[in-house]
This record gives structure tokens, C-alpha cells and sequence, in this order.
């Protein structure tokens, strides 16, 4: 496929993005992972539909920012694309968005618990993970972000924070590069699983305070990434 | 074995349905899986009694739906394959069942707690998930469904739903197709154990309306079949 | 080393069951299973003190019923051989003990909520597991069967029971022969995580009736035996 | 890297406890595990910042018990070191220390229920695993041990118990010998996950008393050693 701006790097480090979900049980056969292109910040990258742990260099396709597809026909594309187009309009600072249906994080969707930062790695939370609720916006729906008009309410459920959570459906996850939002989507399930064994011990729970969990944000899980990394790509 | 009438992809599919739910963990050494014959709607294929991780091609048995074996002598049967046939009889939009053990599921069976939808990729359990107990109709039992009376029992509560909890037991579930049962049973797993964890973190449990879970169910689970299939059968 | 009255199936067959018990985790690094000599029933096969993931026929020694190796000398034996000695003593049904720290099993051990039957396959849990308080006999102790009096203490608390759980310690589990003893461990793991989540999800369970046990119990996991088999020793 | 003073089995003993530590998931990839110095006891071993399961001999470094590196330039260092050179200085009984993130410890440091044993390998938990709040010397702060105040604040919970928890971090564990520390670390997660589910069952968990956790410590966890050795070097 054309990729005419692409860096190339940018595209192996988005195949990893997808293996390293995959392979962590963030992704199941489903969610999708995308990068801002380096060279024209209006565009974006992001597989065919396909199951991310099968994503490789030659299934990625190029995107303008209302998720129309660039320079390719006759390929099927992910239904919900649009919560990336618009996460990347209303948030110049995100070079990452990662869509997922993780398990551990369904019950914080569904419930009047909030996910709170239980460790440093996980710090980042303490900003707060809003919950998008698609019934205020539009009704009884298949829960799925299928046009721009629900991609820009999700979009401004998540406002300025990391990430937010979508009521019986799943998450999705921003950063200001591919390690940190896949790095993020690690630590917020194993967050998501720690706090629910906290809760379930005591109600006397202490979580990091805002501050504490601003302090311990300058990680950037480079040391996570280039593991994982090794691990998801088999070498 | 003479699968006379047999469409070779179909036994293919059937193959690949047995190896992927022994992958996910949906079967354990246990529990089966059958396929409507297309030549012959009133035929099935099966396995003959193995544990579902070993089946080959070679394996597969051909079935009327009193769940007489076709042309075959000598070879051992699954005791209970009366849930097969019962529930195609009962059921012509049924192609597939699965007949299966697996743990997330025997709580829901065995308490007053149903099975309720927690996300879009599970909307199905919104049509209503009913539980079989063996004991109304054929009081002290091992549970088994050994012959034709107590598959029909089964297939009664079943009714058009598009699964049944077994007491004590394991659970039924059918499909259109081999991946939509195969998907539903995975989904089926993963909704319990997203369940049972937003209710012990809340008593304020979001779950899918019925007209939320009726508009989810469109997928066909195709996404998912391809990559298990190649993650199961190793290439 | 000197098997003289082995028959070779039933050393085969041991070793087996070390691997299929350590690659579904009921042992780790510890616990033992032992088989008694089909030629003489007043002896025993188990290992020498090994991680039972590294057992080979080489490993496996023969003792009486008082635990005395025969015919080896300065080989490291497992300090808790007297649980089988004395359960072979005591139990001229049982063929084959197995002796596990299995985690899932530790908290019913440890609590007032004993074990109780959720599925066919677990069936034989009807009888009745009763709990070995080592306190009770030898008051303050490192809980290990370290000789033929605490052996004897155990398999009185064991009974006609197929399995005692030990408080703070794990479980000494019984059969009729090794696919038995193999099996009923898996089940009483799996019936251990079952049972949690039920009482976790409500308070009304509906478990097996002792009748449904009994009934339940004529499976002799011998399907399940032969695909552990295939998996545990890799082909 | 020059290791003028090192035994190279003590070398090749720490590459294992890394791996062994990562394939048991008590290291993500994050965690280090250091040894003192068999030939200066003012000295320990431990490896660049790295992934645990990355290490290999070349990254192991020597550092003094200020946590300087000695005849190495231009390499990256843990940011969290002075946690092995405090311990060091403060307990000369202790060979190995790890420091971990593991999930299962979490909640038993992030509130009032305390890690209390639950079996004999686990005896080790009765001499009590204080929590460290480095709120209490440091206020707010990133939760990491970045220097040797914060190090000996650390050092000076510990006191002379095997390990303590670190609020919304992680866990210091302490060994007479890296297969004590690492045993030490396998049996704790495992304790807490079992402490979890038995106080999930009833609020009547039988615990072992300080004596019985005192006469069970004996074991140095030495045929585990192996076998996880094996295990992990992939031989």
C-alpha cells in the first residue's frame, strides 16, 4: 500500500504496538492501535481491519484526520476509526490512540467505581478516567463508535485525560507516543485488576494523591517498550 | 470414516472448532462440538468420543438427529450426544452446538444469579440465558444427558435462546454457523468473569438493555474465527 | 536403580503422573505422587526427592509400607514419604496417593467453609474432604509428615474419604488407580476456583447432592488421562 | 565490564534469579535483584538498568554499599540502587536483595490488612513483612528510592524482618542467599494470593502462629532453586 509520508520507522514501531497489545491481552481479535504521522500531523496510520496479533508493515494504511482512508480502495476498514480522527483533532498533544475491549477494565466502565492509581507506574490514572456513557449522546445504540458525530462526544468525554473508559464496550487510550499509550493500556489493566484485589481485602484503601501521581508520570516505559517489544516480535 | 455426504470444508471447520475451543480453554479434556450436515439437514458431524485437542478429520462421525451414528461400527460415542441431536430438532435455525464444561460458567448455573450482558461482543446474553436443572424432570441423576428424554428436556428450556446453563454441569450453546457458536461460548467465558467482577466491585451494575444487546449481536465473530483458527491449528 | 517387581507400564505410568500434576500446576517445585507395586501390594513406587517436572523412570524408587527404600542407598528421599506408607497401610482400596500444595485448595484448609461438590467431575468431593489439623496430634510443629506417626495421625483424619486437605499445608488425594488419583486433583482445583466464585457471586449455591455425587462418580478420568498424558510428556 | 573481585558462579547466580524472577512475573520489566560480594562483603553485584529478563553476565556491574558503580563509565544505572546498598550496610546477615513490583502485593501495602502466612514454605511471613509509607519521611513524592536517605528510611522499616511492602510500589525481600530471596519472592506472591481468596471464603482463617512459621523456615527453597534455574536458563 502507498505510504507516501510515512517514516518507516513509525510503521514498524505501529506492527509492534499491535503484537505487543496482542500479545499482553490487551487486544483480543479485536481493537486497533494508531500513530499521528511524523510528517503531516493531519494524517494518521492505522492497519486495515484486521486482527491486530496479523498486523504487519503492509497492512498499515494512511488516514486524514475525518478518517477517510488515503491512496487505497477495496479494503475493508475498522468500523469505529473515527474515535481516532477525533481523538487527534481535539487533542494536538496525542500522537498515539489505542482502542480497546480489555476485560479488566469493563467493570470500571460499568459501574460507580472509579479506576485510582494504586502504583507509580500507574500514576498518570490520578488525572482521572472519565467513563462515556453513548446513551446520553445517542440513545439505545450498538454501543459502537460508527460515525464522527459519536467519535467527537467520546472525544470530548476524554477531554484532557490519558484515557477514558466506554460503558459496555471497552477504552480508549491516548499518548504523546507509542510507548506511552501502550505502556499506559498495560499498567491501567494491571492497575485495574490491583485495585479490585485492594478493595476487595479492605475499604481502607490508599491510593497515590494527585500529586504523588503527577510526580511519578515522567516515566515514559522505554524500558518497558524495548522489552515488550522483543518479546511480541519473537527476536 | 464415510462422511458420504460431507462438504470437506465443513468437516475442515469443524476440526478447527474443536482445537480453537481446546485452546481457549473453553473444553477441558471434555465437552463437544457439532455441525449441521449441508447436504443432509437432518444429519450432524461429530467427533467420536476424544478429547476435543486430539481431533483429526479422520475423527469426525456422521449422526441422524436421534443421534445414530451413520456407516460407522466398533468406535466409541460421546454419551451424550443426545444434546446435539435434541437441539436440532427443536431448533432449524440451529448449525451448530457445543456442549462444554467450562468453570466461568457453573456459578451462573448453580446460583440464583443469571448471566447478563457486560459488553457489546456478549449482547446476545440479553435475549435471556436460561438454566437447565435435571432434577425437575428426572430427579437424581449424574447430571449426563444420556438419552433422547433428557436431551429433549434440555432443548425445552433452551427454547430460542441462544444458550442454556446446565446445573451442576456445563452449558449448551448454539449458533447460525460454527464461529458464531464458537464466538459465543468464548464471549460467554469472558462476560462471566467481567461479571462477576463488576459485582463484587459494586452493587450498581450498568448491563446492556435488551434493545442495546439486540443491536450488538450483528457480528458474526468472522474476525475472530480466522485468527483462532490459524492460532489453533499452528499456522 | 533395582525395580525388581515393577511391572514397566506402571513406572511409565508414574512418571506420567509427576509431569501431567506439574504441568497443571498442582505441584510446583514440591509434592510427590506414589503408586503401589502391582506385584507386591506391601510396596510402593515414588521418586527420589526431585521436582516432580524432572522425574524420569531412573528417579523412581520402590519402598515398603513402613517407607524404607529398598535397595537404594544414599539417595535423598522426600521427608513426607510416610503419608503414602501409611495411607497404603490404612487403605487397602487406594492404588495411587498423590501429596500437593495446590494454592487453590490451601484456603479451604485454613477456613471453617469446607469443600463441596459444583459438577459431575468433581462428584466424589460429595463424600466428603475432611480437614488434618496437625495441631490436634503434635501441637506446634513445621507441618510436615516427618514420620509414621503423624503418617498414621493423617490417614485417620483421611478415613474412607478420597482426599484430606492439610491446614496450612495443602492435600493428600487417594485412587483406585493413577488416572484416578491424577484426575480427582485437577477436579478439586478446578472445584476449589468454582466454588469461591459461586459463594462470591451469591449465597444460595446449589451443589451436588450426595446422591448426585455418587452417581457422578463412575468417570475414571480416562479420557482425561490420556490427553494429559500426550501433553505432559510431549507427543 | 570489569568484575575484578566476582566468583563467576555467584555471577552466573544472579543472571539466573533475573530470569527466574521475570518467568515467575514477580519482575515485569522492571524489578533488580543484587548479591553481595562474596570476595568484599563492602561490595555487591547487580546489573545495568535493564529488563530482568534481558540480563545477561556482560550487564552485571559491581557497586560499593553507597550504591556507586566501580570501573564502569557511560552505562545507565538503576535509578533505585541505594535500596541494595542501604539494606546492605544495615543487615549484614542479608546475601541478596530483590525489588519488585509484583501485582499481588499491591494491596496488602496500600491497606490495613497485613500479609499474614498461610503455609509452611510461606512460614517465613510470620516474623511480620511491615508496610514502608515514605509519605512519612519524604511527603510527596514519586515513590522512588532515588537516594540513600530515602534508602536508609526504607532500610530502617525493614528492620530485621525477610522483607516489607512499599505503599503504592512494590516490596523490598531480603535472602541469606539469592535462592532464599527468590524463594522468598515466589512464596509471597503466592501467600497473597491465597491470604485474598481465603479471606474472600470466611473471616475465620487459621493462620500458622509464629511458632509454626519459625520452626517451618528451615527449607532454603534449594530444590525449587533448581528446577526454576532450569526452567528459565532453557536447559
Amino acid at each position: 500500500m502507498r505510504l507516501g509520508a510515512a517514516a518507516p520507522s513509525q510503521i514498524d514501531d505501529l506492527v509492534a504496538a499491535d503484537r505487543i497489545l496482542a500479545s499482553h491481552e490487551i487486544f483480543d481479535a479485536y481493537g486497533h492501535v494508531s500513530v499521528r504521522s511524523e510528517k503531516n500531523p493531519r494524517h494518521y496510520f492505522m492497519s486495515r481491519s484486521l486482527a491486530p496479533d496479523l498486523v504487519t508493515a503492509r497492512d498499515i494504511l494512511e488516514y486524514d484526520l475525518d478518517s477517510n482512508v488515503i491512496g487505497a480502495t477495496g479494503v475493508a476498514l475498522f468500523l469505529e476509526r473515527f474515535i481516532h480522527g477525533e481523538v487527534y483533532k481535539a487533542r494536538p498533544d496525542v500522537t498515539a490512540v489505542v482502542h480497546c475491549h480489555t476485560p479488566s477494565l469493563i467493570p470500571y466502565g460499568a459501574t460507580d467505581v472509579p479506576l485510582r492509581p494504586m502504583f507509580g507506574l500507574a500514576g498518570f490514572i490520578a488525572e482521572g478516567i472519565p467513563v462515556f456513557e453513548i446513551r446520553k449522546t445517542a440513545g439505545m445504540t450498538d454501543l459502537l463508535i460508527r460515525d464522527a458525530a459519536r467519535g467527537r462526544a467520546l472525544a470530548q468525554t476524554l477531554g484532557s485525560k490519558p484515557a477514558a473508559l466506554m460503558r459496555g464496550h471497552g477504552a480508549v487510550v491516548t499518548g504523546a507516543s507509542l510507548p506511552v499509550a501502550v505502556g499506559r493500556c498495560v499498567y491501567l489493566d494491571i492497575n485495574a485488576r490491583v485495585q479490585a484485589q485492594a478493595m476487595a481485602l479492605s475499604r481502607n484503601v490508599t491510593y497515590l494523591t494527585p500529586e504523588e501521581g503527577k510526580i511519578s508520570v515522567a516515566d515514559d516505559y522505554r524500558r518497558a517498550w524495548e522489552l515488550w517489544r522483543r518479546q511480541a516480535m519473537g527476536h
